[in-house]
């Protein structure tokens, strides 16, 4: 069955739900070679279609600036022709990577003769919950298909008209491949009720993962049947340590917080070591306030501040849990690692946490309790990214344990099989 | 803060939870050797105090016998002195296992110097949820406790005083080792608001694997906010393909199906192509026959099964679902390999197929479109078990795609956290 994606049709999400396990049945075998050719001609497709999503767009963003949405949002949702030619390279990209399935993740004989394989193979169908953005259907669709998954969307309501058009297009650029329209599809209607049918459309759809604010990913957590990935909700610390070069710190600092404010690797508050307060805020303060960072501090950081001439923001409990998402950062002076450590535990979505520090003890002390997805050791809380890991594409980033955890490529996007292989073994 | 897990405190959920969280933070650092000597005081003291354990154990028989409980739970519940030996050998023998902690999954060197690292790390606290059996209590325990988690363990209320004791004597036992005796904990009471309260404790509980039959597991998918790990629904199927050797599918059929047929990993289901179908049901009726197998065939079944004389139950939809746990099987003749997919695709629960076939193609085509956690090569459905496998210890056999799939050993009770060193590395 080949679903119809016209919005005026009475499609069901049963009827798409069940479109998508019997496409997921065919892509599982499907060669590299033949996902390659279905993304490259994707590509092409949203190229030569970019009048026409850029008319559906221009729907979009006429609706979002009625019901006054702000200008930084409406840009979000924004697709112009160059940032298309960036989504079809993306998805060039994405054709170029290693396919992830058929990896064999281990592989041993058994004393008894039995060869036992453990081969990664696609998940079958992923639900993909997300907000504004409608390059994420594109992206999500290119990264499930050459995993050899069928990718069900179900985008914002406010980016309707443009996704709606980006499936389309996708779909009809599948159908001079090998691969099955299908592969593709959009949860139809923008409805309440049709996010709770895919939330709840277990033994159908393997895997949900929610991409957007904490809200969603909460709703999402708390309705779903369907095992969920949780992604990207980031309240990331630095901690300058005692032995902290101060320099380095400084540069750390200021990386995490201010190179993009927007993102949830960016870091959203401060542990400075008493030891080294008085040194580091000496270089820090003029550094944050040259780059307009509006620091919430503890009390023992305001004193210290207030000898530099620098008046603080008194912090609350709202923001050691805040995740600013803006030129603001909480701050507060510890007496120990200990202390930092037991300040992240209570108060950090285990995202990203870093460290500055020279002492090997500190370090190993800092990386071995601290129970967050990364831990970056003299380096900046803005390398938790797929790319910057080497993945060459990330569908998000994992805070929660189970599955995965951190950045996520492709491998994340499969699970495995086991197959064991004898000549007429049995049980004695 | 240490929980008293004694029956008459008022010890609420909420307790017990954060006390777990505290436990989890400092057993995540435990070495392997903290935990391999508390894991040997554990076994030398259940031995020590079979005397009290199978005093506490009698309470629950009798319980269970005056509700009428079969013989055949009975059985599975009483704990004896050889049964107590058995179960603190095999803690010695999880003391004996390599512990997964720290294990580097990956580690390189990024193009600007920084080393990225992905380490084992425990999950934290790990919920189990099971019913009858109380070895499970001591062997969830034993497996969480070298994995550097905390075991928060939900029996069954007919095993209650049985594993309340069994509980105590490992917490007190770890009172002389260096890991905290909140290592081990158990749920309070026995009533359903405490199941919930375990489901819901998200933030609180890292994972939960129930460990029972469906409807166990049914309910704590739907009900739960916390991550699953569903385990051990197994509808097999052996395929008995064109190009089998009649004598090993007939020797693989009864073993997957009569070696013992009370466990996940036993078929239920035999396929068999229609072009060996004669040949193969002329050595195989009698064997089942002799083994006292009670058939439900199809029609197509029945009648070749009729031409040796044999007469089968008709086969209904019942039937290709059922997980019998007993000396019955579903038989149906297909005339197509991929009819036989077909069928398992529409019916099987995910754990185990095998195929019996000397083609590499139908082998090939087997074991890339069956979407199941194994696929058995001329092997016993019966292999599909964490010590079949060589895990040395099994937690439960994963049916879902995520995190983990098929037996699970002590790396399935981790997850991991990425290290990334640099020397003051910022993005540009």
């Amino acid at each position: 069955m080949t679903i119809s994606t016209d919005s005026s049709s009475t499609t069901t999400f049963r009827d798409v739900a069940l479109a998508a396990r019997d496409a997921a049945a065919t892509l599982t075998t499907a060669t590299r070679a033949e996902k390659d050719a279905a993304l490259l001609l994707i590509a092409d497709a949203l190229e030569a279609k970019t009048a026409d999503i850029v008319a559906a767009n221009a729907i979009d963003i006429e609706r979002a600036r009625m019901n006054g949405t702000s200008e930084a949002l409406v840009d979000r949702l924004t697709l112009t022709a160059s940032r298309i030619a960036a989504i079809a390279d993306a998805v060039r990209d994405v054709a170029k990577l290693p396919d992830p399935v058929g990896e064999v993740v281990r592989g041993y004989t058994l004393p008894n003769g039995l060869q036992v394989r453990q081969l990664r193979v696609p998940m079958g169908v992923v639900g993909m919950i997300y907000e504004a953005r409608p390059n994420v259907t594109v992206d999500a669709a290119a990264l499930a298909l050459k995993s050899g998954n069928v990718a069900l969307l179900r985008g914002s309501s406010s980016a309707f008209d443009s996704n709606t058009l980006l499936v389309n297009v996708m779909r009809e650029a599948l159908v001079a491949s090998t691969v099955t329209p299908d592969a593709i599809l959009l949860v139809p209607g923008t409805s309440h009720e049709s996010v709770k049918e895919l939330l709840t459309a277990r033994g159908l759809v393997d895997v949900i993962i929610p991409r957007g604010g904490a809200d969603l990913i909460n709703s999402v957590v708390e309705n779903s049947t369907v095992p969920v990935i949780e992604t990207g909700v980031g309240n990331c610390h630095v901690y300058v340590d005692a032995d902290a070069d101060v320099a380095m710190a400084v540069q750390i600092l200021l990386n995490s917080k201010t190179q993009r404010t927007s993102v949830c690797n960016a870091a959203e508050s401060l542990l400075v070591h008493s030891d080294i307060a008085e040194e580091f805020l000496a270089a820090a303060l003029p550094a944050l306030q040259a780059a307009g960072v509006t620091v919430h501090g503890d009390e023992a950081f305001a004193v210290i501040a207030r000898k530099f001439g620098v008046d603080v923001v008194p912090a609350t409990d709202e923001d050691w849990a805040a995740e600013y998402y803006s030129l603001d950062i909480a701050a507060a002076v510890v007496d120990s690692i200990d202390a930092a450590i037991a300040h992240i535990r209570r108060w950090s979505t285990g995202h990203t946490e870093a460290i500055v520090s020279d002492s090997a003890t500190a370090i190993a002390t800092f990386a071995g309790e601290v129970d967050s997805a990364a831990i970056m050791v003299n380096a900046s809380t803005r390398f938790t990214d797929g790319a910057e890991f080497g993945f060459g594409a990330e569908i998000g980033i994992s805070t929660q344990k189970l599955h995965a955890r951190g950045p996520m490529g492709l491998a994340e996007l499969t699970t495995t099989k086991y197959i064991v292989s004898g000549d007429g073994h049995v049980r004695s």
